[in-house]
């Protein structure tokens, strides 16, 4: 009977380590995988109390199920927001599992593991080979919050501009997603303090929107990702939105998304939700990631109960640079 | 010198004739056109005092400008709420001249002619031959409410289930449209008034949403056309939407436009700023209609300041069974 360290969510908001125990031995095509990192994705905080938290797992094969197919042990794996679907309905044979009625998102589903763990058991189907050319703590943050940008990143053209608002855990990688994808980047911040960081991430315009009456840009944006926790402020960004424009609201928030009604039928502009990416995306995404050598800036903290609890903290007050990754000590 | 007559809006909310003069001979590709019937839109109450009113037009080629190419004298020709574009700009090299930043709108330019008018002088590149099968007061409603519903059903599969809220001048042609493309298509409409109406029309369900604490539909909504004026309940209509649908907001309203922000993320749902048909979609919009018979239900008002006056105070009442035709005097 193998026990794993996990750590729940807890009331206090402090996360707390517990023992489980799972089955000996494995069923269908689950695979236990030894957690090597684990990224701390904003969407998973502030987590429910009672649930393992983590929904960026990377980690080692040690042992198969009788129905896998593909994976060794040994073999290096990853793991993101989705961790099953019904694989029968036209959602799964779409590819578009993200939206199958019985998806296993995180939060929702499997509750008793997750990537702040010693261990999973995992469905091999659900389970990414990491290339190479990513350590264990830079494929971690791209299982979640990589493979989102990414996700919202299809479709683009290499011709197009593309805006992206805000740089943080997210705009990072949106922003050298978008440029190694041939799109003119235009980054909108706060301030004109991470002007530097985002040119040199591949953006080839930087935008302080604070106190701005008007912003200039070099061309209108054919699509824009906010990832921004705050709603943006429409009469300062329709202007420089493109005809037929995409937007992707993709910070996750309570209550109502709104925009002007006439903006958006008079310049044609289309809202779009975007989830997690399915696993055909984030597969893409790995191996672009590597061609490019696409990675996230990482502050590493112990997968201890006082480094998780530091780097939520961290998280919390916008201070992680840019992406925190969870070590098992 | 021709003149002639042209009905404009008016500060007491009353159209008001009046009689321009034009100079005798028409330049470039410029088409002299006797209006038979012009359609009355929503979209184009309540006027602008002193502009002349009208954005679906029908009538007859009178005399041709030196550069035009395709038009004879005698063709039956039909025009919308775009009347010209740049030809140049990307959008109108990409046959998306509805986002031309030259782009001439109903309400925005020409304001000193319409389709409330006995004439026009109108560009013969925004000018449509109307198929034989089409009356003239058939025709007109479609180039503004057909041409719209039609352009909001772009890229439907033939298997998707088609909403359509509302049972109107805009949602009776949407019926129509999306019926003979294939389309499973569920009514929704505030009492049961019209379910037989729709049922007619081609609805293959219809639900009456007042008072009711669920909706029940056959099969989840792939695409949604929001035609009513009021905006939509989404407490109750998220639950039929299946994942990834398209939402089209249609009917022109002041104000945001709000939807729930996790329902947009987690169903996938897009929102869609969809304005009226660019020229390819119009005249595709124009075949289809003739060959699947697919015709407005029309209301005649004589073209007089009476006429004009009455018709618009029965459309602001929702009285009009279904739209609303001028035919001149």
């Amino acid at each position: 009977m193998p026990s794993f360290t996990v750590f729940k969510g807890h009331e206090s908001g402090l996360p707390k380590k517990h023992t489980i125990t799972k089955p000996d031995e494995l069923t269908g095509d689950n695979v236990l995988v030894k957690v090597t990192a684990s990224g701390l994705c904003g969407t998973g905080t502030p987590p429910l109390p009672n649930m393992v938290l983590g929904h960026e797992g990377v980690g080692i094969v040690k042992r198969l199920g009788p129905n896998t197919r593909h994976l060794q042990v040994g073999d290096r794996v990853a793991w993101g927001y989705e961790t099953d679907s019904c694989g029968h309905c036209l959602e799964c044979l779409q590819g578009t599992e993200t939206f199958c009625p019985e998806r296993a998102l995180y939060g929702a589903s499997n509750l008793d593991q997750g990537s702040f763990a010693s261990h999973g058991i995992w469905r091999e189907a659900f389970l990414h080979v990491v290339p190479a050319s990513l350590t264990d703590a830079e494929a971690a943050p791209l299982q979640c919050g990589g493979a989102t940008m990414f996700s919202a990143l299809q479709g683009v053209k290499p011709s197009d501009t593309v805006g992206i608002l805000g740089v943080g855990g997210l705009g990072h990688l949106a922003i050298q997603f978008a440029a190694k994808m041939g799109c003119r980047v235009v980054v909108l911040s706060g301030s004109e303090r991470k002007r530097e960081e985002a040119m040199k991430l591949g953006a080839h315009e930087f935008v302080a929107m604070k106190d701005a009456k008007e912003l200039q840009v070099g061309a209108k944006l054919n699509r824009l990702l906010v990832t921004a926790a705050v709603p943006p402020d429409w009469s300062l960004l329709l202007p420089v939105l493109a005809a037929r424009s995409a937007i992707y609201p993709l910070s996750v928030a309570m209550g109502n998304f709104e925009i002007p009604y006439l903006s958006l039928i008079l310049q044609g502009i289309t809202v779009v939700g975007s989830l997690v990416a399915t696993r055909s995306v984030h597969r893409e995404m790995l191996e672009f990631a590597a061609l490019h050598q696409i990675k996230p800036i990482v502050e590493t903290y112990p997968m201890t109960e006082e480094g998780i609890a530091e780097a939520m903290e961290k998280l919390d007050k916008g201070q992680v640079y840019y992406r925190a990754v969870l070590v098992p000590q």
